[in-house]
């Protein structure tokens, strides 16, 4: 659908206490946000800094991954 | 190391035209940078969509990629 019905949350994940990562639908498209999030007045709020992702460019994520680790080793 | 030397570039990958990976280090920690650029005069410039993920933040999203991948298939 390209909306969540009211009062449905939005899949998401913690990537830890204040990062998120959140599958979104908009205009027809699907979107996977990564994104800090902050408390205000008891609520989670999505923060400026972050990306949202188109569903090629994870793709394209996951397919360097291998290497994206291999580096991480050797820095 | 905690730096590249000069002129060693930094482990990077296009997730599309405007948007790269970048692998970097910064005092002694490591980062996943997943951030768009711009182009001004002939070089390719950070800009301010984006986010940097430390190490376990990308251990962690890395775990989550099946769930991921499910959310997106049913969305």
């Amino acid at each position: 659908p390209d909306q969540n019905p009211p009062g449905e949350a939005e899949p998401s994940w913690q990537l830890d206490k204040q990062r998120v990562l959140k599958v979104r639908s908009w205009r027809g498209k699907t979107f996977i946000d990564i994104r800090e999030y902050y408390e205000k007045d008891g609520q989670q709020l999505p923060g400026k800094k972050g990306i949202s992702l188109s569903a090629s460019q994870w793709s394209k994520l996951k397919s360097i991954i291998p290497e994206v680790d291999k580096a991480l080793e050797e820095i």
